[in-house]
């Protein structure tokens, strides 16, 4: 109940700060028996580092990722996986002028106000570093939902403004802002490139898609598939709202434009977004996240310090100007968590 | 790990299909002590009650509570208390022509899927119904809050595409489809009513406001307070879209317009939705529910039914055109329940 | 978190108190599609009742089961099951006069002392009548178990300081004791009269056989089975040791008597009691449970009041002088909802 | 729900083999603001260290602790703290010739049945090494329980059949059995000297002592304290019995004799070893654990191997005579995480 571990059947529990000694995660519940193989977590890891063409911070993270339980002879044994990434990078002197200040946009006033204390050296636990150990664990919930068929994409949908109009898979891995379509990734880096000379940053929206899945995942009544993934997603840092297939949208619709009617090969229509009734039926799961520009900016913006004073403070250093591109593997990883779960739990519910 | 079970602290579970014996709940870990006032709860639930004006269903439920554990001299004692809604107007016979068919919009398909058997007398355990528990539940959950000086509304900020413009109190409660403006919700009736004709219906957009709540609730990382919320309000049917402070707008907003910057006085605009990093800030929580139209129409429909065969329904009966009205309820009840376990798993971690 | 929910796969959540509306059970996640008769949960129930004989309580609790949600058509449908029994022979007029009295050997001094609030009627909610809600449960994981092969059987293995050499099956359920030896039972029989007629009671031991257990159940390295089966027995009021195969005695054994050898049929001895670093081994668990002699005494003891007075009592009225045979029943239902729980744990670890 | 965690307010997650990369634990849920000592940590992961006299175990562990999150400047920061001991020993050529052989009395067997792979290397994860990250947790519950007033002691009250009659607390750290009575701890030492000499090993009894508990800890009805410290215990490896206060002897005894009465200053005796109704009452709480006789032996055992072929083993190597003295800091270190959730679990359920 205290808030680092996701997951009830495939369970995954968080640590680290951003300038501690390491940040990591231990996985209970996977399948024994699963090949594991250090390179394709490392290929997941290594999607979200920063250094993404001129959007991304310039932080050197070698992240690699150590095993250092829960197999043997190169498979999981079922028992728990420790991976662990020390921090090796971790300069906390440009820090140090900010030990006494919150920042704004950023979890330094409420982390103070919940704990009494907080470590000050690049944001600790709320640092989106932090998300390495979902990474993590995700590329090992990625490889057992490989083998039940499953697949999943995320993408940078908009960004600064910009929207992609069609999602092309194939460009998706090819530009800075993994955006899914060419054009559009063009505009947004122009943008963005531009704010951030400004000293600012921008927001967008990460869309997913997952296919493949089978019918009836999702525990009713509080545990239904929507549910799970929006908390999976509203756990990432920077997320501000999440809709399902028509999601907000569906505001103004009528219920005849809404319904998906079916027929004999299933549904006719996806406005549902893959979930009816808190339960995956058959069709994409599809959602949208929407991820606000990135606090850290070297615009001058007032705050108060710790004993309460009014500063101006101007964040420098490495900072991604939008995150939409690393939030993306983030999202993938925290969408295989919730769906292994959920077959795991409808395999209980079976016996 | 079921799915019935909401909150680690303050434990809800609820139980009960729209046609079975009764719906009720298990309320696990009120604080002792607090004197429960039947009439209470009872004017919570009312406000689930359909039959607001024309928009709304002619089900009449008596929905009397009954409260038969957990409580001694008029007092919650520690243990847990039972809240029960026997079903006395549940006439199935409705539901007859229905029995093999998958309703479009309804979980009628996914839950054949995942369970091999359903209930499919008004929709079972997915029917609206079922929200009655909850609300009960979250009737606890409110006076605990008031306790504490914690308080919070919710209200019909859309609805059949019209929005209101500004958020009255007063207004909420008397209109058909608490609506928080007047002039709005005339509008709103007017479009519904006509849908109805038509066999229509229409979705909406709920916002809710949480007052006075306390820096720092929330659990890093994973059950940041805004995942919870987030959770507990998909679980609601009908939800498909979720949003905090600008949420979906901060999309395409720059860090230094979104960033809430703060004085001695605290922040000086709420950007955030009263959340940063997971963990409230003191201001006010605001977020917005998309609700999906009511798949219930009479406009004939396409379906498939049990075996597969095509199928034309018109789904005639009681039900509410638009349930934004009755959602207002159930989602200030599911925050209520939210916050609630998070004051109490906050007491905890300083214990 | 809260304590009045147990399981993690099936999950059965009681409530109630001994006088008040009702004592029940939500049981959540038994599988759907299994035939639910409302006679054979009658049948665990019966056996749990007061009565058997002159060693036990004169209370007349109909105990009807009433099951009023989660099945359909005779069958569970995978939703949470409730099944509740009123309160209908709650006179608490009985336990006016101990109202601010703190009895011998019962709960009411420890729930003052937690809630700050009790409820004095009957013992509350630490009656042994809360035992009812787990037999009923235990129905339903006993039924599941049988389509698995499995079986299980307690019974009174010593009481009243008489211990039976031999288990008979057959003798069990036609002495009033549960005792499984005839011989010894009529002893203990005639003791425990005796003791009773000079006010006092007799404690005693149960012990619990479960045959044909698939190996492997249980989950390293927190929720061994013995742990989970420990917890569940110590759960039961009144318990004050559990024992597996040779228990206690192993202390004074060594490695070589005590290590069960293998051949090519399994193990050639049980020391272990069917349960290996946690696991079940295959071999059949045997478990032994002390009971404490029942606090309800009409022999006078001193004790206090809420205002810490001294006060002489004497308890009388309908109690049990040995209450091993009424705790046989829920021995084998918590040792039912622990094997049902780890089959379904079992099942999603190697989903 | 997997098994590797324990505690629901302060969550333990330990992982690790014993031939692995390392052992080690996330501790989620201290309070923030503790002063952490790794040499505190340490002294009580000496204290399990082998190598007490010619009684244990030869294999040099140098288990020192590594704390690489959770705390800045000295302190808990309430984020989990992952706390890791590197396998630096950890020859396993001296497990190859086992690698298909189940031992009898260890895991071996039911972890093949279970997860149809096995970390063959010493154990793997049903290694008493797992141990030593659960009393690196305890050691931080420890210390929070030391603030709070609350002390407890284990020591081995009976080991190869030589019973202590009296405790006395400074003996048990100076003999190496930890046994609480010099005279008996040398009888002990020369009867396992023997059996160790004809290839043997011996049981024993661990007994534990807790002062200064506030009364009403514990959590009905499936929660309570004894119930949760039993599995807490049943889940070391070779623990085969559990009792608190009388225990056994209680079922040979009346209720006028085991019933506790009270007057102005308390409790007049203490049968109940503590735990009243599943509640503390304010009294030591008194357990006492039966430890079977170390099952690793030189003794020829016939057992099988993978294949089901019948083989004879010999277990050579560094393994303890006699585990009660290292089993001593283990029950300490499962007891204080027990207390600790539930003192944070009652300030939950209060607040």
């Amino acid at each position: 109940m205290v808030g680092n571990t996701f997951g009830k059947a495939f369970s995954v529990t968080t640590f680290g700060e951003s300038h501690g000694g390491a940040v990591g995660v231990v996985v209970d519940g996977a399948r024994p028996g699963v090949k594991i193989d250090t390179e394709e977590i490392q290929v997941q890891l290594d999607r979200r580092k920063p250094g993404r063409g001129g959007v991304a911070s310039s932080r050197r993270e070698p992240d690699r990722v150590n095993i250092l339980s829960g197999f043997c002879d190169g498979k999981t044994t079922g028992t728990p996986i420790l991976m662990i990434l020390y921090n090796k990078d971790a300069d906390s002197k440009a820090y140090e002028h900010l030990r006494n200040v919150f920042r704004p946009g950023h979890a330094d006033y409420v982390y103070m106000k919940k704990y009494g204390i907080r470590d000050w050296r690049g944001g600790g636990r709320s640092s989106g570093r932090e998300t390495a150990a979902r990474v993590a664990a995700g590329a090992i919930a990625r490889k057992c939902l490989q083998h039940r068929g499953i697949s999943l994409l995320a993408y940078t949908r908009a960004a600064a403004g910009v929207w992609c109009r069609e999602v092309k898979p194939d460009v998706i891995e090819n530009n800075a802002l993994r955006a899914c379509e060419e054009k559009a990734s063009k505009e947004m880096e122009a943008r963005i490139a531009n704010l951030q000379k400004q000293g600012d940053s921008a927001g967008g929206v990460v869309e997913c898609r997952i296919r493949n899945v089978p019918p009836g995942l999702g525990a009713p009544v509080f545990d239904k598939l929507d549910a799970c993934l929006a908390a999976a997603i509203f756990s990432i840092g920077a997320v501000k709202g999440v809709e399902f297939g028509t999601g907000f949208a569906a505001a103004e619709m009528t219920g005849s434009e809404h319904n998906d009617q079916m027929d004999g090969n299933g549904f006719l229509t996806n406005n549902a977004g893959g979930i009816l009734g808190g339960l995956s039926n058959g069709e994409d799961i599809v959602f949208r996240v929407a991820v606000k520009p990135t606090p850290s900016i070297a615009h001058p913006q007032q705050t108060v310090d710790h004993e309460g004073c009014v500063r101006t403070v101007e964040i420098e250093g490495r900072h991604d100007a939008c995150i939409c591109p690393r939030i993306v593997p983030v999202v993938e990883a925290m969408a295989c968590l919730v769906l292994e779960n959920h077959i795991k739990r409808h395999a209980a519910l079976m016996a």
